[in-house]
């Protein structure tokens, strides 16, 4: 077993996958879980990513080889310093949130010595929440992009990046910062602009959405605490994938206003060529 | 049989998808599909979309009870008028066009005497194209809203309305430009969001794509000259659409900007509940 006792810190959608990842894959002798109610860590063991589940982080961190914090970001650099107070020499803390810059800034040159900490962020996930929806091949052939800088442990770089490798994920490296700047275009400004078309949709029209509104709206249902925090961790790479974005819709209305069909027909092929570049 | 023959002017995703549906519900005796290309003609014969191919919709029409246009918004008009003069005295012609208010402007009042046109929008596709992603199910349990106008004949409506729901679909009546507005909102602008994300995204970052980005940019697939056609037709209610999507961001851009943590989720909340009540 590549790791003996794994803690998870959030038995979510997330936090379960990787529980039942490991068990799946023979990654782990024992996964911990650590939540906040006894209900859904029941469900946690129940669907089988946890085998002992805690209410109590300091007792589930001690003896851990590795910790996985899969947590919302705004509270994941506070919860790293204080396990890692209670953490064995030599074992490895990470994370699974998806903001990278602030949490590396507030957890660097704080740890105790023998503890390391590796940010990560595994690029799969759902509207979905808890560990009903955990699943234990939520990371097979996805990417999960890790962030060392120049003051992270390579050993622990190297375990971090086994253990995702272990689930079934391929693995980058990047920067804290690179991460946030790439992740507003690829996911928070997706999701930003999903929330505004859902915002501005009248009830009464509801019935009039098929599935080209249902697919470009999906991530809207993503719950609002948790993007509120992403956003906040991400302002200033945000506001300029937003500048990006309402630069382009400017194109658009132009080409609307003056009604040039073909300049309409430019844009559209643009996005297409970029959107059949990814696959279904 | 309700319909003796049955005429689908264009065999791609939508007309083979009638074609197929038609037969499979034993809606048509004859099923006659125009296409302006052989091997498209000859993939709706093998899916079981058509079971007369023609090159030629005089020809097509000629005799025909029942003539659907299923081509690219900007020709419908025009093929309706032509087509007309070809029908038979009690023939109903109607359309499956993403937009109604030019398309019915240009045909009404100008078809000759016992030929009816009754504008159909049915609220169901993909960014896939042609005949070979014809599916017989595709309007079961769907929307198509019907835009009859004073002058349209309520025997040819009727028709009309009976054609969709034995195809499986449900039937609403609005008229042309408040299915118009309203699909601003449900399907053009979603459309103009997915193409600008997809447009801003630099190359490099392609693979840092998850679900989010896919789901949210699917439509930006769609064909740009079938959406450049469709904005043409809908110019005012697109920019008017615009307007309200800006506005929108604008008010997430000060959230941003403020770092006020409560706006974010207040319109992340905003947004969720409007997509919730749309189910998966």
């Amino acid at each position: 077993m590549p790791v003996d006792i794994l803690t998870i810190v959030g038995v979510g959608l997330i936090g379960g996958s990787i529980g039942r990842a490991a068990k799946k894959r023979g990654l782990a002798r024992t996964v911990r879980g650590v939540g906040r109610q006894t209900a859904s860590l029941d469900r946690a063991v129940a669907v089988g990513a946890v085998d002992e589940p805690y209410l109590d982080s300091a007792a589930a961190v001690a003896g851990a080889d590795l910790v996985v914090f899969c947590t919302p970001v705004d509270g994941i650099a506070d919860q790293v310093l204080a396990a890692a107070q209670r953490c064995q020499p030599g074992a490895v803390l990470t994370d699974a949130g998806s903001t990278k810059g602030r949490i590396v800034a507030a957890v660097e040159g704080r740890l105790p010595p023998g503890v390391a900490f590796v940010g990560s962020h595994p690029l799969a996930g759902s509207e979905k929440r808890g560990p009903d929806f955990a699943d234990p091949d939520l990371f097979q052939g996805r990417l999960t992009v890790l962030t060392p800088t120049d003051r992270t442990d390579p050993a622990a770089l190297e375990r971090v990046r086994a253990f995702w490798q272990g689930l079934g994920s391929r693995v980058k490296v990047m920067t804290p910062e690179e991460h946030d700047r790439a992740l507003a275009l690829t996911s928070h400004l997706p999701h930003l602009a999903a929330s505004a078309l859902s915002g501005v949709l009248p009830a009464a029209l509801a019935e009039l959405t098929a599935t080209g509104f249902r697919d470009t709206t999906r991530v809207a249902a993503g719950d609002p605490a948790l993007w509120a925090a992403i956003f906040s961790h991400n302002r200033p790479a945000l506001l300029a994938a937003l500048d990006l974005f309402e630069d382009r819709l400017r194109q658009y209305r132009r080409a609307l206003a003056d009604d040039d069909g073909p300049a309409l027909e430019r844009l559209f092929a643009e996005g297409k060529k970029v959107r059949d570049a990814l696959g279904s």
